[in-house]
């Protein structure tokens, strides 16, 4: 985001650790026992991942200087807050119900389910932490779980999809056109488009209008036959709109600080067929990724199992030439498989 | 540059002025009294206008981490060995002489073009400086000049192009699609394209090959009727190969820093019709030219009368989509035309 930002007249803090990704590109990096400086120090504050500690997301909130705003994350913060939401906005979403705890839950999966769905933690899940798959089984460790819960029915969805969307302050609303996702154990592999669905565009943006979004977002959808389901929603940059820095004329991070500081919305029309690749776990990547192309290299210090360490995009003319390019590359990355 | 391959896990030095756009973006910035600790701590260094201390290229090329090498640069140092270099290679130029100091200069053109015709600086020329278009009238302060001048015919030209090339280490090469450019006094005031001329293609490839050149280079042309006349070369990424950011599969810098590290070379293919608007000598530019493409602003500190102090690129699906929005950003730039 402060790459593609570094085209206009503004200067950029972060607030993380030091030497992390964003502090390696900033003007400014405070630690975050100074996000009292931070937030002072900024005229606009954003975040890139919604999860961080709540006392300086609710005091740029308090100055008014927060882009999104609480609203978008309070939800977020508990995924029963967030189907609640998404129902009462008339948004299709799975068969669900909340469980105050893990008995509960494997008690709601029994009898409104057969023993067969999906049991989410209600807080703190990401990258499918916290997600169990039953198929009939038991799950033991949930049955002392005193978290609470969301159980849902199991989606056997053709293919999941996502549509990225931006809305500027004003309330001007723009959208990409939809991104087709491969997820593997709840980790986004790769995504390409342009495949389309109006009905989702229609959804991402009645969402946004009544969160009183302002930037960038991202919503997940379930397609299973005729049927689209919101799987769920990201209030910010999301992995599955990468592909605009190379496909879009405008791309979802220009659009988001555009956004924030209430600049006009750049086009974003897509000229290429797309697709991203995530590198996974790698120390570095492949040399020879780069003649299908682009890298997008995060420097995050240590590569992890199932860590995003960086992306490629590719573009072609079709989808076609751009399905290809993924094969050449996965298989590139991960000779043996993707280890996840 | 440095913006274009952050997505590289690989550090950017600069050997500049404290404060200046490229220590901004940079890991190290080195004055320029230490440019030998720079080239120490490089491992490949490369430069973005050749009209710099020739010490430190050298230096650099002595260590074999020059790219593009001196030889590229050396026929820049004087205008009378880039002509000869350029027609020795068979390529068309315009018809020219050398002369020695300004009295010949005079002299020549009159004798050889009947005072109607261009003198130019033969060293330090650079956006129009030290050119002198002569139309029979006099140039009083030619006659006491004693530094040497090419003197040449005045090309009547139908339009002024360019095309970008790409010459990787193994001598792979690629190029862009021509841009058809506007100048003024000089200086580029806006291109777009794409346009296209095979023959310029071919001409750039064969000036890449003699030079031995490792990285992105341009080449200015000159069109008149069925004939292509170069105009002259630049040694490094060019002002009309700014629309490759947006309209290009790869960036004419992501494709420089590829070849001068030795990687494969990014495609070269666009996907839109492009344009590019220079702002200059404004101190910021209107924020309604967001309405119609993307901002660079160099951060430069001070704007000064015809300074490039940033561009615009604008997307279309045809020539006729991009001449609409140059004209728009033009006259948002320019209410009351260029002050140039």
């Amino acid at each position: 985001m402060i790459l593609e930002g570094r085209s206009f007249p503004i200067e950029f803090g972060v607030v993380e650790e030091q030497g992390t990704p964003g502090c390696q590109v900033s003007d400014i990096c405070f630690h975050w026992d100074q996000f009292r400086e931070a937030v002072s120090w900024a005229d606009v504050v954003t975040f890139e991942f919604e999860n961080v500690d709540e006392k300086a997301l609710l005091l740029a909130e308090e100055e008014g200087k927060l882009f999104p705003g609480i609203k978008a994350i309070k939800a977020k913060k508990d995924r029963r807050e967030e189907r609640k939401l998404l129902s009462s906005l008339g948004l299709p979403v799975p068969r669900w119900y909340p469980a105050e705890d893990g008995e509960e839950a494997l008690r709601i999966l029994k009898d409104q389910f057969n023993n067969v769905g999906v049991i989410k933690a209600a807080r703190g899940g990401y990258d499918g932490k916290g997600q169990f798959y039953v198929n009939g089984s038991t799950v033991p460790e949930l049955r002392e779980s005193k978290e609470p819960y969301v159980v849902e029915e199991f989606v056997d969805f053709d293919y999941e999809a996502s549509v990225i969307g931006v809305r500027g302050k004003e309330g001007q609303f723009v959208s990409y056109p939809e991104s087709f996702n491969v997820n593997v154990k709840g980790i986004l592999l790769y995504s390409f488009g342009p495949t389309g669905d109006e009905r989702m565009t229609l959804y991402v943006k009645r969402l946004a209008e009544r969160l009183d979004y302002v930037g960038t977002l991202g919503v997940e959808f379930f397609v299973r036959g005729n049927e689209v389901l919101i799987n769920e929603y990201a209030p910010r940059v999301h992995n599955t709109g990468h592909h605009t820095l190379d496909a879009a004329r405008t791309s979802q991070f220009e659009n988001h600080i555009r956004a924030i500081l209430g600049l006009p919305l750049g086009e974003t029309e897509v000229h290429s067929a797309y697709g991203t690749v995530n590198v996974l776990g790698l120390q570095e990547p492949p040399i020879d990724v780069l003649k299908y192309g682009k890298l997008y290299w995060y420097g995050k210090k240590e590569a992890r199992k199932r860590r995003k360490m960086g992306h490629i995009n590719v573009l072609g003319r079709d989808l076609g030439e751009v399905r290809e390019k993924i094969d050449k590359v996965m298989s590139l990355l991960y000779p043996a498989g993707p280890d996840l």
